[in-house]
């Protein structure tokens, strides 16, 4: 995801004089050209869209067992609501936001304000043979932004009201994360000053972060959290789930960082995935093994929630640049993301800023260090640019979704009363247990 | 799935002659031809083959989370089991006789009732290159009779018992299924007619629907669902896993409406997978909204379960027709689905007919509305046509069901003892508990 | 996975001079080449890759329903800290030492000692187009070192030490599963001898199962299980979870056995990959109602655990030949295999020897099983060679483990203390329970 319309073309110049991205080619040997490379490059975004896609069960599976059994279902209910409400939100207004085409001006801004259409069916004859089908870019972008609603949710578990959560989704979807998005994927003005983020450490899990920290300074604290000074735990009530919900976004994380090469249509291309997928696989090895050791030695037991947290933060650590790092590099980047979350669950806490399932840590922090560390292995990455992309991102996002928030607590409220909230967000706001009939210990 | 083999031929000749389906090339583009067309199609069907597969798990979640707690081991075994059984009997009989061939003479026939084979180790000689492999069909084609076969299990579940349901599995996967199927889908009468069912609206989902509905006329609701003249809610046991299986669905339709463009040897046709995949997604999303919203409209309080089936009968309903509609309309044909459900659930329980999944307003009356639904966006539909087919699907399906349901009855019983259902089938018949160690509440 | 990087130099020049495995090309129509045949190949791996690395999610559900409640969070920390070792080890060691080059010279086998290396970013001049990328390739192949070690977990479950159960996979994983499967597939001694074994049926499913079986007499069986010459039920705690890991291994399987022909470059390779897809799933089946009938012939009941790891047992044993099988032998393999776990589980009851979750008869015996079974349907196949192999295979495995597993046991002590099995290694070890809030009945 490190191109956009605009640099599309000039960049599918660049593939025809340069065919194959410097591969010597033996004599008989021609790269694959017209048809052969729009079918490899729109079946890899239809692959990896539906890898993507998967993730929002990983999220939904993740947080339905981190929380306590009496906001389950309220869990769950909001994971799936937001997953619908991002692919009709980004459809009606988001995906041509993202794009603004026609160079930035007045009138392509306007223009933005419309709905996704998709190339006739049958194929058109204007189709651009270089790049991929609209509806395989649509369906595998607006995954992207789902991903995003979904770290939200996980944060402000327990305590937000549905309605006004979804509301948010509603504004996250189609206006705060398309818009940032453009100034590095549309070609806006991050991408022009140089920033890299190949899959979206910064674009795509920052802003969640920021916009679940926003929501979790203005919602306050779960009653009973912090009490007397002490953080009093809150486990989550099946292990299972969490546990699958990260194996299930481990293995939506190739998708994720795969298809961002954007391009299958040449060997090196091709190369080019496999390098990211094996780096992504390592890199979530490293950050579970980072916080099994280091919750071993500073706890003396290992912390199967931290351990799963650790693999993520090793994902998100490596989504800035999953290209150019060895193994050894995607390793150990992933190994410091570990490391992050282990200390970043309790400062946290410190804070007195609930965060119910940890994706602050994960996908905020992880996101910051994930858009650093691709200084480290990139040549091209400037470490200013970086900071300063990280900075102006993470100010819009915070603000935006400050104000957003805001609004929503002014006019109709986000938080449950506090009735509702002891007695469970099933009960009281849906009326539907997730487990009737196990009884409670 | 619009194709079959028997026309095949013909459009294998109309692809050679127009072999980029109308798309302008340039100038030294050529559309790929020979073995390159033929591993694009195949390996989609592979691809594609594995969703639809991983929809039997869908199913299965989906079930096991619905049932109470009592039953969850027997839904589980029938579900592993009829998927089992789907796979041998529709390789014994289903395929070759849903595949006629020979144009529907008596030899055709006859010689439909064979088993099916797979192409030499290493390809023939005779190979067709403009299609696919015959295992990569055959594996693709399996899944859609699985499905079938999956849809009647939720309807019975909680009172049927294992043997005679895994007895009418043999039937309606070995016969039923293929027989219809092959009206349309073998090239019968409803395809010369000019019926249009491109992933199954019709040819799976409702007969699925009709299946269930059959039995569960003859099987009658559970102890106590009816009582007074009130319906008795009997919640799910594990929301979950209901959740998890509804993703799973959602994300193996992609397979099921993708794959049944049945090509992806141009760019064309990889662009039409792709407007499946993007308005599959989005009739899946506005199923969801809709019930999320209307429940909260008429019940004030939103029901995930209904949500859920929202999502799965924006997909049924879109199955018909994924291709033709717009995103806009796919939204919109998806959202009456969800709309449908929610009122068709209360309907069933007025009847007094016990769905406890609600399969029947999912497969059977979405499938209904997605057939007709067809001639909203697709210009080659006739709505007599598609109200013909439905019709005729429909009676023959019923009446071949509730046929072998009746049969099944009187030769072993098909439901179990009033004891065994208060006690649970899973103790009852399998003397294995799903949650052995959970006390019941 | 019949082949290696030092035949591969000699196929790929046959490949050349038979371009298309034997195919009848129509005039017009050549083999893809170059570029094209090397994008197949490599996305089939990454492909194939991702649902072999999804595996990793199976064993985790499977497991965690099998064991009882105390130990789940346990169990689940071991899944998945062993998959995260396994990325590192075979990085480190396993890649290289698997594939030693060179001859098999004295320099071939030290070089091997080194960490794998990916092409250059944007693929490199001297890229051998006629196999797949080397991340492809790698990413492929760790998943079924990974796949070796996931098999280990479950037989030790419920009263091995966390840290020591890890510490014998990083000798498994970085040296024991790549030595030997040098012998095949690194082109070794067993690969010239003649023996075959597609994808694992010996060289992964029964080292897991020796390694096991070493482990299990050396650790003892769990306390209470054999007590006055009776076998005491300790049923699994969470049946639902345990069947969608069946499931999720079952999908994997298509990517084990399919990515196993290594090539998809041809018309042939992939109709031989479809092939492998309908053949490993009618074993499945096959395994899954051979113990659904013979558990309701023996026991009057059918026992879901036992059509579970049917299904299992029919996977493997298909894994060693899943192409040259008809749709009905690969049934009938598959369905032997089924029958072997019904007889094989209480035989090992019987000799005391606990394995959880059936671990040993599903991937060690019917991995012998599915080792023997070649010869049935490969003309190539002796069975001499075969039965030597296995011998060779499971002596060098059994050996190495048992060596390992001693050494723990002395140095650190691999088992539990008795009061803390009985309290649960969950509380005992981790102080983390996997349902904290469902009170035990």
């Amino acid at each position: 995801m490190q191109m956009n319309r605009v640099t599309k073309l000039a960049l599918a110049a660049a593939l025809i004089a340069v065919p194959s991205l410097g591969l010597a080619q033996e004599a008989d040997m021609t790269p694959p050209t017209g048809e052969i490379g729009y079918i490899f490059t729109t079946f890899m975004f239809l692959v990896t869209g539906f890898l993507v896609m998967w993730m929002g069960a990983g999220f939904s599976m993740l947080e339905a067992g981190l929380v306590r059994q009496k906001n389950v279902t309220m869990q769950l209910t909001k994971n799936i609501a937001l997953f619908a409400i991002a692919a009709i939100t980004y459809y009606i207004v988001g995906y041509n936001l993202m794009y603004p085409g026609d160079g930035w001006s007045i009138d392509g801004i306007l223009g933005a304000f419309s709905a996704a259409e998709m190339e006739a069916v049958g194929g058109s004859p204007d189709t651009d043979l270089t790049y991929a089908s609209v509806g395989s870019d649509f369906f595998f972008q607006l995954m992207f932004c789902a991903t995003t609603a979904s770290i939200v949710s996980g944060t402000l578990a327990e305590r937000i009201k549905l309605w006004p959560f979804l509301a948010f989704t509603v504004v996250l979807t189609a206006l705060i994360y398309p818009i940032q998005a453009s100034w590095k994927w549309g070609g806006g003005f991050l991408d022009a000053g140089g920033f890299l983020d190949f899959a979206g450490s910064t674009v795509v899990h920052s802003v969640g972060g920021w916009a679940a920290l926003a929501g979790a300074l203005i919602l306050g604290p779960r009653i009973g959290k912090y009490k007397e000074g002490r953080v009093v735990p809150m486990p989550g009530s099946n292990l299972p789930l969490a546990t699958l919900g990260t194996f299930i976004l481990w293995l939506g994380w190739f998708g994720f960082n795969g298809g961002s090469q954007l391009y299958m249509d040449t060997a090196g291309n091709v190369a080019d995935i496999s390098r990211i997928f094996a780096n992504t696989n390592t890199a979530a090895a490293g950050g579970a093994i980072a916080a099994l050791i280091l919750t071993q030695l500073l706890y003396k037991k290992p912390d199967l929630t931290m351990v799963l947290n650790g693999a993520l933060a090793g994902l998100v650590s490596i989504t800035a640049e999953p290209l150019t790092p060895s193994l050894g590099a995607a390793t150990l980047i992933g190994a410091v993301g570990g490391v992050i979350i282990v200390f970043a669950v309790p400062f946290l806490d410190k804070l007195k800023i609930d965060d119910v399932v940890g994706a602050i840590p994960v996908h905020l922090f992880c996101g910051i260090w994930g858009t650093i560390a691709v200084v480290l292995t990139n040549g091209d990455a400037s470490l200013g640019t970086q900071l300063y992309s990280i900075i102006v991102v993470g100010v819009f996002t915070f603000i935006a979704s400050g104000i957003v928030w805001y609004i929503l607590k002014m006019v109709m409220g986000i938080r449950v009363s506090e009735e509702d909230e002891i007695m469970g967000l099933d009960k009281a706001e849906l009326g539907m247990e997730a487990y009737p009939e196990f009884s409670k210990g």
